[in-house]
C-alpha cells in the first residue's frame, strides 16, 4: 500500500498538557469488579473494607508468663517473692475458656486469650518459669502485657478507605479484619502492537535495512511491572488488513485496550494511520520531543459498544516511551481509579546542553546527583537522537523543558524531572 | 507437645545492625544462570550485555522526505525552487541496496536506509511532495536528519554493565544489540510458613481463641511485589513434625529459602524454636522493637549441602513486617546480586509521643509530609502495638530511632525513616 503523501501543511501543534487533557477526558474508570481479597493485590478499592470483626478478636496476654490478678502479687519483689500454685496453661489457639480463680496463676502464651478473672500478665523473665507453682520477684500494674479485645479495630470499621491501593499491608489487615473479597477496579489488558515492515522479532539477526523490535519487549516490561497483563503481537506488516487483523485478534483474547508503535508519521506507508483514521482515532502532533506524531482515540468494534481505547505512539524507542509515561500511564491509572503517581524532582542545575528546538517541550535523558546541599543536578546524557536507546537506558531521568509557547520561559535552568523508577500501579506495599 | 519455658536468664541483646551484618555474613549471591532475555526482566545482569551490531545498523532516514544530495538543493529556496527527479520510493525495511544519482532524489521513510550517494534528507514539509518530481524549497545540509550507523552503539560495546537490574528500558536496548540471553543472578524461590494452633485460614470467621493468619498473606504480597515467587503453607500446627514436614515439602517443591512467622518467643509452644535450633538455625534476641525475638542460620538438609537460609520471624505481624524490611529484603538482595534500595528520607520533625523504651530501636509507624520549606514532617500514627494492623496499613513510613546503646542519643529528634513503597527488587524502569 502506497499512500501519497499529502499532509503537507503546516498543522498546529498540540501542547502536552492539552494533549494529555484530551486523552483523560475519554477515558474512564472500569466498573467495579468483586474479587477474592488475595486476587485484588495491586488493585484500588472501589468500596471500602470494613471490618466484620474486633481486633484482637478477645482479650489476650502480648507475653509469655503468667496471667494473675495485679492484687495478689502487689508486695511481691526480689526479696519478698510472692508464690502462686499454677492452675492451668492456655496455649495460643485454646478455644476453651477458663476463670482464674483468685490466688492462683496461669501459664499463658503470646496471643492467647486471658482467663476471666485474671487482669495483668507477669513476664516469664520475673518469675523463676514454674509448672506447678511459680514464684514472682515483681508487682505488675492492672492490665500490664493484655491486649484488649477492640483496641485495634472495632467490628463495623472502615479499616481500608476506597481509593486506596491493595498492598501487602491492606491485604493483611483485611485479612485479619475477616474480609475475604473486594471491590476493585480491574486492570485492563492491552494488546501491544509492534508494526513496521523492518521489524524483525527478538532472537533474530537483523539485516540490512532491519530493527529488532525492541518497543515490544519494552512495553511488556513497563506494562508488568505495573501489574497489567498484555498480549504482543510482532511484526505487524505495513497494511491496513494487518493492523486490523491483529487488533481482532488480541480483542478476541480479552484485550480491552489497544496500545501501538510505528505508523504514525507523514509517511507514505503508516498504516496504522490509514487503519485507524476513519475508525475513532484522531492524530495529533504534540509540541513535544520525542513523542511529536500522537494518537489516540475510542475505536468502533462490533462488540465493543463504548469502543477500545487506542493508543498509537512512534515507532522510535525513545519517542514510544517517553509517550507511554507522559500520556498512556495517566491514562491507565485513570482506568484502574488510581491516582498518578510519581512526585517529580525539581533540578536546580543542569550540566551539558539542552537539545533544542525550544518551540517543543523537550524530554530530555539526564542523570540525577545531589549536590552538598541536597538539591538535585542534572546531567544531560549524550545522545538525546529519538532512535538512541543507550541514553534511555543509562537514564534516571526524564527532565521537562517546557516550550516557549507552553509557558517555558528561555534562560530558566528550574525544570521538573520525572523519575524513571519501577513501580506498581499506585506504588504502595 | 509442651517445653518447659527454660531460657529465663536475661540475655544481652544484639543491636540491628550487629545481627543485620550477622545475617548478610551468611548469605551469598546465587550462581549465575543463562536465561532468555525477555524471561530475565527483574534481574541483576552478572554478565555485561555487549552489543552484536551496530545501532542503528546502517544509515537511515530520521524524517520521512527526500533522499538527496546536498549540492544539488544548495540553491533551493521558496522563490528558486529547485525540482528533482523522484527515482524510487524506499520504505522503512526494504532490504534493497540503491544508488542515487546525481541530479535526482529518493522519496524515502523514517528509518529507511539511505540510499548510497545519498548524504541529506529534505523534510517532506520542504518540499510539494511530489511523487514523480518533486519542488524543494529549501536548502539543506550535508548529514541533515540522516541517522549515522553506529552513532548509538558499535558493535561490541558494553550496552547494560554487569550489576544492573534489566528493567523496560534495559531489556530493550539488549534487545536492539542482538542479545537473545543474559546471564543474571535468579531470584530464589521462597517457602512461607504461617505457624501457630490459633490460626485460621483467611475466609474463615475466627472463633474465640483464634486469628486469621494474615503473616501469610502479606509476605506472599511483599515478595510478589519483588518479582519473587513462593509457596505459602498456612495453619502449621506447633509441633516439631508438622514444623520439619511443612519444610520438607516446600523443598521438595523448589523452595530454596524459607520464612516462617511465630513460635520463636519464650513460650512452651514455640515449635519453630524446638524444631529449628538444633538443626543450624540460630535464635537471638535483637534489641528493636518490634521484632525482638529473631532467628537466622542455614538448615542442614539431605539433599542441600549448603543448607537453606531459613527466617524465622516473630508472629505478630507488626513485627513481622518490620523484620522482613530490616532484615529479610537486604538478604534477598544480597542473594539476587542486588544493592539495598530506597534512600531513607531524614525526617526532622515529629509530631506525637515516640514509643518507650530507649534501650531497643523503635521503629515507629508514621505518616510523612513536607513542610513548606520542603522538610520531612513525621507523624506517629496511634496504635504502636506489635500486634495493630490498622497503623501498620495506614503508615508511609517506618521511622527508626536508634536505642541509645546503639548510639542513639536522647532529645534528639532528626531520624532515618524507610519510605514505605512498592518496588520490585532493584527497582528501576
Amino acid at each position: 500500500m502506497v499512500n501519497p503523501m499529502v499532509e503537507i501543511r503546516v498543522v498546529s501543534m498540540l501542547s502536552v498538557a492539552e494533549y494529555r487533557s484530551r486523552v483523560l477526558s475519554h477515558v474512564q474508570v472500569a466498573p467495579a469488579v468483586e474479587l477474592p481479597l488475595r486476587g485484588a493485590v495491586g488493585r484500588v478499592l472501589a468500596e471500602p473494607l470494613v471490618s466484620a470483626v474486633d481486633l484482637p478478636g478477645f482479650d489476650n496476654s502480648a507475653m509469655d508468663g503468667y496471667a494473675v490478678r495485679a492484687g495478689d502479687v502487689a508486695d511481691a519483689g526480689e526479696q519478698t517473692p510472692v508464690f502462686l500454685p499454677v492452675q492451668a496453661d492456655i496455649a495460643a489457639g485454646s478455644r476453651e475458656r477458663v476463670s482464674l480463680a483468685a490466688g492462683t496463676a496461669m501459664r499463658i502464651m503470646t496471643g492467647a486469650a486471658m482467663p476471666q478473672g485474671a487482669d495483668a500478665v507477669v513476664q516469664l523473665e520475673h518469675t523463676d518459669g514454674g509448672v506447678d507453682r511459680v514464684r514472682v520477684d515483681m508487682p505488675v500494674a492492672v492490665g500490664r502485657h493484655v491486649r484488649r479485645r477492640g483496641e485495634d479495630v472495632r467490628a463495623g470499621e472502615v479499616v481500608v478507605p476506597a481509593g486506596r491501593v491493595l498492598g501487602a499491608r491492606e491485604l493483611a489487615l483485611g485479612a485479619a479484619a475477616g474480609c475475604v473479597s473486594a471491590w476493585v477496579y480491574p486492570l485492563p489488558k492491552v494488546l501491544i502492537l509492534s508494526t513496521g515492515d523492518e521489524l524483525v522479532p527478538l532472537g533474530q539477526v537483523p539485516g540490512f535495512g532491519e530493527v529488532v523490535d525492541s518497543n515490544g519487549v519494552m512495553l511488556e516490561a513497563l506494562l508488568g511491572s505495573w501489574g497489567i497483563e498484555s498480549v504482543h503481537i510482532s511484526g505487524v506488516k505495513d497494511t491496513v488488513e494487518e493492523v486490523l487483523g491483529a487488533i481482532d485478534r488480541g480483542v478476541a483474547q480479552g484485550c480491552s485496550v489497544v496500545i501501538s508503535t510505528g505508523g504514525v508519521s507523514m509517511g507514505a506507508y503508516d498504516a496504522v494511520k490509514a487503519a485507524l483514521a476513519d475508525r475513532g482515532v484522531r492524530f495529533e502532533k504534540v509540541a513535544m520531543m520525542p513523542g511529536k506524531p500522537q494518537g489516540f482515540g475510542r475505536l468502533a468494534l462490533e462488540d465493543v459498544e463504548a469502543g477500545v481505547p487506542v493508543f498509537t505512539l512512534p515507532g522510535n524507542p525513545v519517542s514510544a516511551y517517553v509517550s507511554f509515561c507522559v500520556f498512556v500511564l495517566p491514562a491507565l491509572q485513570a482506568m484502574a481509579g488510581a491516582e498518578p503517581c510519581g512526585v517529580p524532582v525539581e533540578v536546580v542545575q543542569v550540566v551539558g546542553q539542552c537539545p533544542q528546538p525550544r518551540d517543543r517541550t523537550q524530554f530530555v535523558r539526564v542523570r540525577l546527583e545531589r549536590d552538598g546541599a541536597g538539591c538535585a543536578v542534572a546531567t544531560v546524557l549524550p545522545g538525546q537522537g529519538s532512535h538512541m536507546l543507550q541514553a534511555l537506558a543509562d537514564a534516571d531521568g526524564l527532565m521537562e523543558i517546557p516550550a516557549v509557547s507552553d509557558g517555558g520561559a528561555v534562560g530558566v535552568s528550574t525544570y521538573r524531572c520525572l523519575v524513571l523508577m519501577d513501580a506498581r500501579l499506585g506504588g504502595q506495599v
